[in-house]
């Protein structure tokens, strides 16, 4: 069998990932700051890199702490906010990940749908009518992970109305928002509302690597300190090294490079794969992604996505259900990543997946015969 | 007032991290493996430096995973096999934030007492058999946090005896092993005994630098496996960056150069701070460390060590004090750390301390006049 094509990660291919530009920056770093690189720190991160990013977001330094990744962020966020029993509010479909380490904390979980142009806020409204009282909302605002959609302006400003009236946390989670190519850049819910109601979460794994492991949350000042503190009984310090190379990417200005190779790659990747499933599979039902990784595909009522996938792999190509994303349905619906592929293993990979598609059918229709 | 000399915290000083071996390593990882060291990976670690370190210690690349610092593996170690209730024995004095990390998780702490050559085995024995069912018994083997004391051959063996008697697992940290400066090194349990009654954790903090948080677990696949998924849960994966850095500096043979570097320095300091304390304060009783960071004091009964702490500050000189590294007493202990100061500090600071510690006696004798 030819190589698996695999639209199931949600990472990088080699690429688009600026190696020499990373070299240099640790290079640079080695030489500028050797003590507060190589020692301890403290949980706060590297101070350095910890107050350029609160000048990006316009935020005061302790208002920022810099984590391994923005995974341990988010754990680090819910052992400070949620406590087993917890309403949580989540869109559905949502990160499988975040999922899992919610329900694994004993979070009362509240998938409320996601609409093309975000959270529907109707149905969240009826959910804190009917008397829900979340600690916590987890959105992913930009190109969504799972589905690729966006949340639009108008629901930005309603979602901090109900937050600020029902008293809850919005948690935004950003990590694709420097991805946009195509549309103008929505203003974060924390720049809109600066105050108590949102902690912001986003990380360098989309704009320099995964494997460099930073992330961050901005948010208020105690809670923030609240983290810091489970921070330091958890690893005393993350790691400098990594941090500081960052910094150095940041501070030199590689890190808009990067941004750029990565945007125009990513484009190009998701115009490919939109016109493929076009030509390949008229029966996928999708919204064209802004930015970012994902695309969501939707297929007709009763596809049996769970075949499709035992299919797909024996023609070598991946994915991941639809089903992983959410507490119960998603059986007739797919993620697709198109990060990690080149536009020819797109159209391969949509080829062999159209292939798996109709197997079904004829499947389907022997059964029927 | 002078610039304060810290005795206080155990982390190296600038002048015996080898900067450009590290600057060396960073730029050799980038050549050789641009894409494994900046895609995610997975929780197991760098495979390249899993590997290194199986081999050295002679184990399956299965029974190890590297984590971000040694502490973050003893807390993914701790949610695997500690729950709430549980008996756990640390020794008397211990590294204060195992103390928290344990105490946290709702763990039942018991200290058995620590003589100069280890654990009181004798007493331990005594807490088994009235009845106690340790899960896990922490011990610090070599050079321990904060007492500096190293445990005997003999007390190896029959607390490994003790162990499968009463089935308990040892945690055997070890961050300090190869910074031995006299004597002949000592088999770890975890070679004595590589079946299931051991745990082993060990960092590079101490070879290489802090501030590139590499540590790691070596035990039973089995409970490897456990804390992968945990890990996996937590950051998805550690980093790769630092992780394949210090591979680098491994195979290259710098970490070899290093330890020599770090032993050799620490040795001249831990004998310049025994001939300043033996000169400086002849009521200070201590143990000559083999190797580490740390040296231990005890005054005689009756000294206000949290007095000598205040009246040390205002003299420009930092310690911690015994009372953090047990769960009541040691209020006549203390610890310093020679690991970050040069040999002129440690004579400075001896002095400092001394007449802070005449001051007290004055008071005393004032007190009682």
């Amino acid at each position: 069998m030819a190589k698996t094509i695999s639209f199931a990660r949600g990472a990088p291919s080699l690429d688009i990932v600026d190696v020499k530009g990373l070299r240099a920056a640790a290079e640079e770093a080695f030489e500028s700051d050797p003590g507060g690189m190589t020692a301890y720190g403290t949980a706060i991160g590297y101070a350095p890199l910890r107050a350029w990013i609160a000048e990006r977001h316009q935020v005061a330094p302790e208002q920022v702490v810099v984590t391994n990744g923005s995974m341990q962020a988010d754990a680090f966020l819910f052992d400070a906010l949620v406590q087993s029993g917890d309403s949580v509010i989540v869109e559905r479909p949502t990160y499988d990940r975040t999922l899992l380490s919610l329900r694994n904390r004993g979070a009362d979980v509240r998938m409320v749908e996601l609409e093309p142009d975000g959270i529907d806020v109707a149905a969240l409204e009826r959910v804190l009518a009917a008397g829900a009282r979340p600690k916590l909302a987890h959105i992913i605002p930009n190109f969504q992970n799972p589905a690729g959609y966006t949340l639009s302006a108008e629901k930005r400003e309603r979602l901090l109305e109900l937050a600020r009236e029902h008293e809850f946390t919005i948690f935004e989670d950003d990590p694709y928002v420097a991805l946009r190519f195509e549309g103008a850049p929505l203003p974060t819910m924390l720049s809109i509302d600066p105050g108590e109601t949102v902690v912001y979460a986003s990380s360098f794994s989309k704009t320099v690597c995964p494997g460099i492991r930073v992330g961050y949350l901005v948010g208020p000042a105690e809670l923030i300190a609240k983290v810091v503190k489970i921070a330091t009984q958890t690893y005393i310090s993350p790691n400098m090294v990594s941090q500081a190379i960052v910094h150095q990417f940041c501070v030199s200005g590689a890190i808009d490079n990067s941004i750029e190779v990565v945007r125009k790659a990513l484009h190009e990747r998701a115009d490919t794969l939109c016109e493929a499933l076009e030509r390949e599979l008229p029966d996928a039902r999708f919204v064209k992604p802004q930015g970012g990784y994902f695309l969501w595909v939707d297929f007709p009522r009763g596809t049996d996505v769970a075949a499709l996938f035992e299919a797909a792999a024996e023609r070598g190509v991946a994915f991941v259900k639809g089903s992983d994303f959410v507490l119960d349905g998603g059986d007739s619906s797919l993620r697709l990543a198109y990060s990690g592929v080149t536009p020819e293993e797109i159209e391969e990979g949509v080829k062999r997946l159209a292939e798996a598609y109709r197997s079904l059918s004829a499947v389907a229709d022997e059964d029927a015969a």
